[in-house]
């Protein structure tokens, strides 16, 4: 039995995210269709995270295993014909028996776009999220080197998870401005329930003026969801890389 | 009556072209029925040019009369709210009397994607053409010197166009590798039908290595449609910017 890797891109607009559900359309399950009518066999493709609905992937990795006589490179190519384009697999290739694209997973980049002009923008509506405040981006940046290094992100979760401990690492967060757009780039050892995206509403919160960047570390420490900021919007989010 | 300049992003993913047609949704329709929701009128708008269907636009500019006294400012985020999300306001003013978009238009900007990957992109679909060949950019940077000036682009034109110049003057064509992509942005006072399409098809026979950058000599002189190449698809195609 072969074990493949695939390394996909999505666009998550038109899906209710990465998890197989009943009666509604999302990505492994479009995966999953796309491989049977190749291989003929049942099998069940292993995410490394779930992605919400309505968010993107440049770098999601997935692997399944196999008896076909396909190899492992060609599923590449075999796939993408098969695929709606909005799904594209990147790479193919064998791993070890013992790869498991969620356990395995050491470290996770996203990416989060927010929109900085007056107007709403038509071309990116589906992968960004516009504030409609004045972001001061220094003090945002500022407020970023709060949230680096081994914290309880416990604040800064969404209920409706069944996740037990709370403590992640997280090794780099930047905010950049480029034009009209500023990008906030995220890299963890893990992520709680909406993490990525209550950190980027507290940043905004930030941003606006609202609170000082300071008032991270006090969220940090009060471990109180309450005091951190709201959850922006799936759309702005993409998963950009997955490290094992 | 005010006259109102009007500048307009859209996504022409979902639309056949600026122009209106019968029994065909298209950006000038969605953008006069927005307009006359708000003023009562029956007003027609005049745009800077037609883009095709899948055409994308940053800085389209439109304009039209009204009796309203909605202020000429006022247009942007009352238009923003009869508009679909893939149609965007950016700005609206009042301009002179005789300010006419088309007529007035002094030159343009248009941009092209290339994605210069192995796989197809999920994110950049709509936006982007996948040519499929490994492309030379150096080559195709010394074509595009090419064209700049003023020439005969005859043979960079598709049939269908009653225009009866085909003299142009290409101010600057540039072309730049930016990771996966490789934009190519062209200004000139005007272009003939499909020729940006058309250039773009030209540069990429250079940068595949079928023909040599002063190939581009040729062409222009001996006036040939058939020694142009092909027509790239609309989808990569941006219309940036409008001069007057």
């Amino acid at each position: 039995m072969n074990n493949i890797k695939l390394t996909i891109e999505y666009d998550g607009t038109n899906y209710y995210g990465w998890q197989r559900q009943k009666d509604k359309i999302t990505i492994q399950e479009a995966i999953e269709v796309a491989i049977a009518s190749i291989t003929k066999e049942t099998i069940e493709v292993i995410g490394s995270s779930r992605t919400d609905a309505g968010v993107h992937a440049k770098g999601f990795v997935a692997n399944f295993k196999t008896n076909s006589s396909v190899p492992p490179k060609r599923f590449r190519e075999a796939l993408n014909t098969k695929l709606p384009d909005d799904i594209v697999i990147i790479k193919s290739e064998e791993v070890n028996d013992d790869f498991h694209a969620r356990y395995n997973a050491k470290g996770k980049t996203y990416e989060y776009n927010l929109l900085n002009t007056e107007a709403p923008s038509a071309l990116l509506r589906n992968y960004s999220y516009h504030p409609k405040y004045d972001l001061d981006v220094d003090a945002m940046k500022e407020a970023a080197k709060y949230f680096v290094g081994t914290h309880d992100f416990i604040a800064f979760r969404s209920q409706g998870s069944s996740v037990k401990g709370t403590v992640r690492t997280i090794f780099d967060l930047k905010v950049e401005k480029k034009d009209e757009i500023i990008k906030i780039s995220v890299t963890g050892d893990g992520f709680l329930y909406n993490m990525v995206r209550i950190i980027v509403g507290t940043l905004i919160e930030v941003g606006r003026g609202k609170n000082k960047p300071q008032y991270i570390e006090e969220i940090i420490a009060k471990k109180d969801r309450k005091l951190a900021g709201f959850c922006v919007p799936a759309k702005g989010l993409l998963l950009k890389e997955v490290y094992y």
